[in-house]
């Protein structure tokens, strides 16, 4: 496996040919996805390993993507832990009591992946077995992300609770993001410890602050998550929506691979990481739910020339797979990175 | 009024002291606003030219900022050109039928400014009078954003239809973006007429696009309306949210002046722009909103240190001031800027 064109880019390696998967690649967009789910709840298939797996594995099979990734949620954990988390459904998570005061810090005691949440590790084993040369990615939420849906009670446009916790009780923020730093940090190495071959930390909304801000007050415990990885020798992936300007703290912290949205090139990411790191992206992926495939030609090829042959490139969208994409687009943009047609 | 630390600021002349205004420094943030608007609709309040240079001047008596800008909206032009756009309260522009194929091209003949919107140069001569030496900036959608209401039908997160047009049709959406460019152009010349002394080209939601996108499709119209503009020899200002990637562009189509959202520090935005504009921004509006005054001072000075003195800068906010925005604070802040305490 180590010779998997995913693993050895996400090293700088040469590969035999250049990986591609897609980030959502498991999920609404896939008639499979909708016939075998159905109506369960996301955090009730999660914990059924069959399931777990069997969503897991239908995008490896449609597309042949180089990577697969564990069908998850970030708030995972802290639903597991009993926080309160539950996801509705076209609405996102939703949290019955907010994290507002530092007495909340009570309500998130250390998290025991195996015991709390041992479904994870079973759908992991389940899947390596299956996968056979294709990587299984983990996943976990970064800090910020997960904070936001705890602080504000569910999905946020304006973060304002966040805020005014950050800047007014910039302890409290910080102890609060250190403990699910470690939640995360927890069910990786679970994730880890049972096969998966790499990890993304997707700390989705991170763009939504200020440079400054994410540095002063988030960066610590994405630090701290990324180092009690380091032991275990996997690839660390970094994503986030609208983090352009983030890219450069993202490997300060420790990524060994940054995931590139579609507002810049990867002839800029590359400068904005100095080289010292894999890129993962970075296709639009509203020009792959919605644009003819002339143009969808076109912007795959022109990522592919932004990054002009460099090993340390993973092909994927910008972020995730729209819901209203056609799979056989995605099944095209395979056949294009894979054999350049 | 050249002498205006505002206007030398534009042209990258040493003022006597360093100029600043706010982003929607007139609106809802301001209890005399909410006293004298009352539940007026905003454009009913902007065909009033009393009433709309009365809330003009609110905030230049409140904080003695360096300019003022018109009371004003950026959907005024297809407004008063009778396309079918209301401001809906608690919504924003809202279209009676979106534009969404050639043939609606016909509902948007030549603007003419001063027949089917008189009240806006009205308004601005009364300003201008009031105003003595405080310089009157004027405003225009940019055609990005003003197109988005009309084919979207209303505000929208994803811009969908816009995608779909500018991928599968991208001649009828320049098309689109020329006529809306030749709106906010004659609606701009005919507030220059009337005496205003800059403009801002509002693209508030250009940051949407992906930089090739924006290139591509959105920059020759917006260069088009800048262009238009040139022989008046009056700043010209363009501002978007989430623009950080488009600076450049913004200088190469044209401005004198690019505004900074808060994602970059000015001297990232002085390498972006290479120095060739001035620079107006980029205090966090969030900041401004919800931390304490401790915070926003410290980032109110982060700003005029990362400005270094420079002579091209206008102190403002990233984008604009919050509803929920302390007067207070603003007027902290413009006694910081002025007097450096």
């Amino acid at each position: 496996m180590a010779d998997s064109p995913f693993l050895l880019a996400c090293r700088g390696l040469p590969a035999p040919r250049p990986p591609v998967w897609f980030m959502r690649q498991a999920g609404r967009s896939l008639p499979e996805y909708r016939a075998t789910k159905g109506t369960a709840n996301i955090l009730a298939a999660v914990a059924r390993p069959d399931l777990a797996a069997e969503l897991t594995l239908q995008p490896v099979r449609r597309y042949g993507v180089d990577a697969a990734i564990l069908y998850s949620d970030i708030v995972v954990p802290v639903h597991a832990a009993g926080f309160g988390v539950e996801i509705v459904a076209g609405v996102g998570p939703v949290v019955e009591r907010p994290f507002r005061t530092a007495a909340d810090l009570d309500r998130l005691p250390p998290f025991d992946a195996d015991a709390q949440a041992p479904y994870v590790a079973e759908t992991v084993r389940l899947l390596v077995k299956e996968l056979g040369p294709v990587p299984l990615i983990g996943l976990a939420g970064g800090p910020f992300t997960v904070a936001s849906y705890l602080v504000e009670g569910g999905p946020s446009r304006s973060y304002e609770h966040m805020r005014r916790l950050m800047w007014a009780e910039p302890e409290l923020f910080a102890a609060l993001l250190d403990r699910l730093a470690d939640y995360g940090l927890a069910s990786l190495r679970a994730q880890v410890s049972a096969g998966a071959a790499a990890v993304q930390v997707f700390d989705s909304w991170a763009g939504a602050l200020a440079t400054e801000d994410y540095e002063a007050h988030v960066l610590p415990s994405l630090r701290r998550m990324l180092a009690g990885l380091a032991d275990l020798g996997i690839p660390r992936i970094v994503s986030g929506v609208g983090t352009a300007e983030l890219l450069g703290l993202f490997v300060d912290a420790g990524a060994d691979v940054v995931s590139v949205d579609a507002t810049i090139t990867l002839t800029e990411a590359r400068r904005r990481t100095g080289g010292r790191v894999a890129l993962q992206g970075n296709l639009d992926p509203w020009v792959v739910a919605l644009a003819p495939w002339p143009v969808v030609d076109q912007r795959a090829r022109a990522v592919l020339a932004s990054n002009g042959g460099h090993p340390a490139h993973v092909f994927n969208l910008g972020h995730g797979v729209r819901p209203e994409t056609d799979p056989d687009v995605l099944a095209r943009i395979v056949d294009l990175v894979h054999d350049g047609r």
